[in-house]
């Protein structure tokens, strides 16, 4: 296997990118299985919904990891860690959005990432349900692949003005914990042009399409946004934590992810003003 | 044509029901046309997203109503009115969900909806990107059509508690207008189990389909919200404006959706709590 540097730009092996994808087509076929059937559904101690489907998605995905790739590390939702000071490591979910899937809402994902001592190499953000997926890979464009099975790179869109961007933000609870931050997001959203709620991962694949201008969300895990690194880096976008450093698995699940760094600037500023 | 008195519960005749159904067909494929492509976006006064896809998608299926029963009413979006005065009015919203649209998210409907003297007496919800479908017509239990083709009657599901329901609303922003709307919501989402945000017309779909236990939105029109009352009535749940009164052309544009009334009923007295 080719040994990357932890500070280069070499390209991901393409065998790990089709490995990638592997595991998001097993992982999303289980999740359709269950997708608007009736289901349990448990309550985990920060009680977020968790399925049964997301179980079995991600052992499916580790067992294909265990046959292929025996000596790279795992962290998943469900099933935790394993070999985490592995060079490799793959963060998996295989549901990303559970509240739209428990709903009937065909808008949650299945997210694949590596790191390659704890940077992003590649990332899935396949949406099993909508039939179309977008990767992302270090030294690639990033590639959608439409519900009619049309492949093509992506882009992001030029827009470097706040009052012109429209900003994408799941819910603005991801905000409750911190009145400074409700506050600071929702002075954000008044001044974008307009503030789309709802999305999830399909957010960040939006805007890797230029689609939408502004991604600005909190309370986010490591297996949440693991994954849409590549996919936004390689169309062209950028993406940080509220204070304009990297995310990493360390960070503090607020994220900022902008077309550009003008954009991501504007947002900055306008998150870190004192109201 | 049956002539229905206008405090009737007789049936909404089947052929009117498969006009409403071609009229979604021929407005959804226009608006597919134009989905992810790339397009003009007119603001009109209202700051609003209009798209071409909107005006040809509404003039196409104007025609088919020209040509079929002339005598009724239309009215549109964005082409107006026309025969208000007619016993059968047609409602039709190509795309609603326009937001959503521009921005490549499939979560956007076409609506028509059929009054008699100004009662719902028929509507579709149609998701064309999603390529599925929910019928709803006096007299005949709402039928959905899956994006395999399946087509089966739906039913809202048993919720009566507030503590217990998944709460659904596209934008908080619905609420921006009153501080006092703003806070009754607020207080609303925080008791219910969960609130989710984004959807449009897709919200009352996942309510008529048993989905999600409550939708409560501001600032509807009439051509947002009167198809979607046979839909959700025809699965069992019940629609209302916040004073627990039934929805019409001059409504407020403020709604609570339930499952059930005692649902609804524990939602009104939320909303109408002095804070």
């Amino acid at each position: 296997m080719t040994v990357i540097a932890d500070d280069s730009n070499e390209a991901c092996p393409a065998g790990l990118v089709s490995l990638a994808e592997k595991l998001a087509d097993v992982g999303g076929e289980i999740a359709l299985r269950y997708f608007r059937s009736p289901l349990d559904v448990d309550t985990k101690a920060d009680e977020s919904p968790v399925t049964r489907a997301d179980r079995e998605a991600e052992a499916a995905m580790r067992a294909i990891l265990a046959e292929e790739v025996p000596d790279h590390g795992i962290v998943g939702e469900e099933h935790g860690v394993q070999g985490a000071d592995s060079d490799y490591v793959w963060i998996l979910d295989p549901i990303d959005g559970t509240k739209a899937f428990i709903t009937g809402n065909p808008i949650f994902g299945t997210l694949v990432a590596l790191t390659y001592r704890g940077r992003p190499l590649a990332g899935v953000i396949s949406m099993p349900a909508l039939n179309e997926r977008w990767v992302g890979a270090l030294g690639h464009p990033t590639r959608h692949r439409d519900p009619q099975g049309v492949t093509s790179t992506v882009q992001v869109r030029a827009c470097d003005d706040l009052e012109q961007a429209i900003l994408r933000c799941t819910s603005p609870q991801m905000f409750a914990a911190s009145a400074r931050d409700g506050a600071a997001f929702s002075r954000l959203a008044s001044r974008a042009r307009l503030a789309l709620f709802g999305g999830d991962c399909f957010c960040y694949a939006q805007l890797a399409s230029g689609w939408v201008d502004l991604v600005v969300e909190g309370d986010l895990q490591p297996y949440d946004f693991m994954a849409l690194l590549p996919v936004v880096e390689g169309a062209g976008g950028v993406v940080c934590d509220w204070q304009g450093q990297p995310l990493t698995l360390k960070s503090d699940g607020r994220v900022v992810c902008a077309g550009n760094t003008r954009l991501r600037d504007a947002a900055l500023a306008c998150l870190q003003q004192v109201a």
